[in-house]
């Protein structure tokens, strides 16, 4: 077997297991594609400008929102992403999924099957107790996620907001809002 | 604000969020320990050979658990580990926490707080609520592995594996077993 020193040379020793960064800004700014005017898009850069984050870094997580078919962008000199779907279509398991990829987080090696007390191959067709038990507890955390909708969270902030603050995104909104041109999600 | 590449740069691109392998590891040494005969322990050596993993990397998976009270090691030539309570009071959720980390997997960087329309900080006495949608999410995660404690795991064992493959643990444990000197845990 060879393992890969990478891995544990690399991770914070006091917190190993870490949501990105990504999957905040991601959430924030599809969140934000709520309040846009029909048939309009927001750039990268402003959307990067807005959460004063790196653009190279929040273009990356929007190209991952559209390949999940989360946002829809469109060519040309007023490129910019909408919301692909209703705000209650989308929920925040679909972001977190979409960067940080939908895989387990998990992952069985089957180490059960080595060494001196090792199973047979064919006496492994149930999985693994531990990894059972990780399945089930994902499981919890990915349903949480998936019970919340952009349109929860978009109704959230309208409650916690004062109406001056969301006079301020409407206004920002307005202002940077471009028209979409054709669909290239 | 400063951005490390080497977070985005070091990640399998197509699955960010992983539990480390030493999750499974420790989870496996922790089970075996369940059967160890009363004041005898096993070497980490024994315990690498047994899971067929390289040592050096079960050695440091048993060090964070006994950092975590969840197994005690005694000095001496006859070093070994053993559980440091009883089965029915180690959880993987302990197991999972002394190897990853119990803080939360969500870091919320407020980035409300951030740009043209930043929220104020007096303004930020909640926490955001995408940070408290997590927030639930990881307790619903967290729940459901405290849930299952060592005791539950070396119960399905038994009922999942033949008398024969019962038989040949217990003799490879009674042959690796070694007396505990005084411990220091």
């Amino acid at each position: 077997m060879c393992y890969s020193d990478i891995y544990y040379l690399n991770k914070d020793e006091s917190q190993l297991l870490q949501i990105s960064k990504g999957v905040e800004w991601a959430a924030h700014a599809a969140s934000l594609m709520i309040g846009l005017p029909e048939g309009h898009g927001l750039k990268a850069e402003a959307l990067a400008r807005y959460h004063e984050v790196p653009i190279a870094y929040m273009a990356k997580q929007l190209q991952a929102l559209s390949k999940a078919g989360i946002v829809q962008t469109s060519r040309g000199k007023h490129g910019g992403y909408k919301l692909a779907k209703l705000a209650t279509e989308i929920s925040l398991w679909d972001i977190t999924a979409a960067i940080e990829g939908s895989k387990p987080a998990f992952r069985c090696t089957e180490i059960r099957q080595n060494g001196p007390c090792g199973l047979k191959r064919k006496d492994c067709k149930s999985p693994c107790q531990i990894a059972a038990a990780f399945g089930v507890a994902e499981r919890a955390f990915r349903d949480s996620l998936q019970d919340i909708t952009l349109a929860d969270l978009g109704a959230q902030v309208m409650q916690d907001s004062s109406n001056e603050h969301l006079l301020e995104i409407i206004g920002w909104l307005q202002e940077e809002a471009v028209p979409l041109g054709r669909a290239n999600s």
